[in-house]
């Protein structure tokens, strides 16, 4: 096990019935909030009414921001900033799934400088201050409900960038698995890809020797998250089956399944960013598409993990690690298309004619990820297991 | 799964060669430590040379307190706090295992308040501040170090009492696995026992119905424990061993395996407080006493639970959840013992002519924690399994 720190002081306030409860927690922060959110979904789930009365009933005056797109976009974000100067809010509310979340946060920091914001995703400026951010988490898979992370895609040079700060740590978040019941199921499965993504870039990519602790404590939300979206693709309104992902999604990325494993590459997510900033496409989408691929391309690197993954989560039985490795892949690849999501470009309507173009893209991320080993070469590889 | 709140706030520096950051940490909260200790344990092992060399090197001057007990005292905690107000502290700083961790917070809560802090554990008077407290950690086992929980035993009527206060959860808590190379057998398994023992009594009392997502994490971190423990026993100086049940001591008692579970019973943990409030046995010890009489007496109620248990953490295949939960009972005891835990009163020098006075102690406590099933006859019928 590696040395780490692990320290993650949000408030989760989980459970059916519990958005009411954000009024309250809002006015220990401020008096004047910023109510960022996307578009209709939370008008007609309800949830916007039970934030906007909870607030109300609380004396929290707010000012609406809808708008926030699937992966949220620089020029939207500085119109928040904007507003939020102009209207003099105290702190900023986040009420959605991550995009919405992530938007909340730049926000927050972004009306505290006098500089862009991409600066921070540049690594060029570091966020040194925000106003309280709080969220209401309607989707679950990116845990920036209970994380310091955020993403944001610049859309005139089309990057979509990553970046991380304590002040980026939402204060309180709320988590009502039955707001969930609505959602679709194309994004149902996408939120669970991208959740047990990130749990499986940090387990195939750790660089800790002993890691049986995390190995399982992983192993067990992903099993969990795949017989749940299973349930909820036949039950969209399974209350314990979206509870289940809700929190399983939070608990494998909010830090506590990582302590001890050290720097974990995240090449799956790298390259996907890439297709995120060229394409319409959401997130858990495109990871379905690339994560597979990455897995084929890293068979013999990572055979003992790949064979550890496909006996644990897939009962594969094989002494051979290699073939072993194999099968999980084939398994995990024929599970994301069991969910209807797409696992090769084509399916996603992207010619393989626009893998050099990707690849010039994700380059740039694995450059500022530190993932130096992942050249031009090596990303047009493994994308070509994607055709 | 139910509803719940999860909050915790301590940020966790984890490693070999931490425990040198602790003289900045401490900086943060104050200019003047109490620095609350066990027996001369940190002293041999080169952990107070660590602690002070840290304290000095960033100005923190510190008072030292001393002479805690496994299972702490109320006379002793009394002495520290006048220490601590005559000295004039600012901050708390545990050093040492549960039960100096334990003393550290009512040592900074009783600093606040006029009353005996044995009101905090009667519940006639409620902790409302205290002063910051720190802790490493050189035992695991109680989560002490990333938990709101406290145990004080009152010597002169016998009780050992527990309690919960938000003030109680320590600003920045220090673990490192190498300190605990020094940990005697006897203590390394206690510690082992008393973790898993905090995991099983949620896994088997369990309010909720659906647990899928916190069985599979508890079972991950038992199997871990159990494992961990065994190599201990054979190398006391592995790191990643004692990295795992470190870790996986805290994981299991910090609330993030328990939450959505709803109210959980302790019963044996209820039932150990007699028996250390009346005799001079370790936690562990006690709980390696009484868990497996537990389960012995609750085989028919709590069959698919322990049969669960048995399945998932002994591989027991057995059909008839009756069978197998005798199997898994019959095989936790083993464990125990080959450990060279006590399994049974008479293996701890108590003679079964005492079993209606612990019962009688016992009781007590079943009635403070709201376990008010368990009778004294109930008690009586569990103690009589572990004759």
């Amino acid at each position: 096990m590696q040395n780490f720190i692990f320290h993650n002081p949000t408030k989760i306030i989980f459970g059916k019935g519990e958005v009411k409860r954000l009024g309250k927690e809002t006015a220990k922060f401020g008096k004047k909030a910023l109510l960022v959110y996307g578009k209709s979904s939370i008008l007609k789930n309800g949830v916007y009414d039970q934030v906007t009365t909870s607030l109300k009933q609380a004396g929290v005056a707010f000012v609406d921001f809808p708008g926030v797109k699937s992966n949220p976009v620089l020029s939207h974000v500085e119109k928040g900033i904007e507003l939020a100067r102009k209207e003099n809010v105290d702190v900023v509310l986040g009420v959605g799934g991550g995009s919405v979340i992530d938007s909340a946060k730049v926000i927050a920091a972004g009306v505290k400088v006098d500089h862009s914001v991409w600066d921070f995703f540049t690594y060029t400026q570091t966020v040194k201050d925000a106003l309280p951010i709080l969220a209401v988490a309607t989707v679950s898979a990116s845990a920036s409900e209970m994380n310091n992370g955020a993403v944001l895609t610049k859309e005139d040079c089309c990057y979509k960038f990553g970046m991380a700060s304590r002040y980026f740590q939402p204060r309180v978040s709320i988590l009502d698995p039955s707001t969930l019941f609505s959602l679709d199921k194309e994004y149902s499965a996408y939120s669970s890809i991208d959740a047990i993504a990130h749990m499986l870039e940090a387990y195939f990519n750790t660089s800790a020797n002993s890691t049986i602790l995390q190995d399982r404590l992983n192993e067990s939300l992903i099993k969990t998250v795949m017989e749940s979206t299973d349930v909820i693709m036949k039950k969209p309104d399974d209350y314990d089956a979206r509870a289940n992902v809700m929190w399983a999604s939070v608990v494998g990325f909010n830090g506590i399944t990582t302590a001890g494993m050290g720097f974990s590459a995240f090449p799956a997510h790298m390259i996907e960013h890439a297709l995120s900033a060229l394409y319409d496409i959401a997130h858990g989408a495109g990871l379905s598409i690339v994560l597979p691929a990455w897995m084929i391309w890293a068979r013999e690197e990572k055979k003992d993990r790949l064979a550890r993954f496909a006996q644990e989560v897939f009962s594969v039985n094989n002494t051979d690690n290699l073939k072993a490795a194999d099968k999980g892949t084939a398994k995990l690849k024929s599970w994301f298309a069991s969910l209807g999501a797409p696992v090769s470009l084509k399916e996603a309507n992207i010619t393989e004619n626009d893998v050099e173009k990707i690849a010039d893209n994700a380059v740039n991320n694995a450059q500022m990820w530190g993932m130096t080993s992942y050249t031009k070469e090596v990303i047009v590889e493994i994308l070509t297991n994607a055709k």
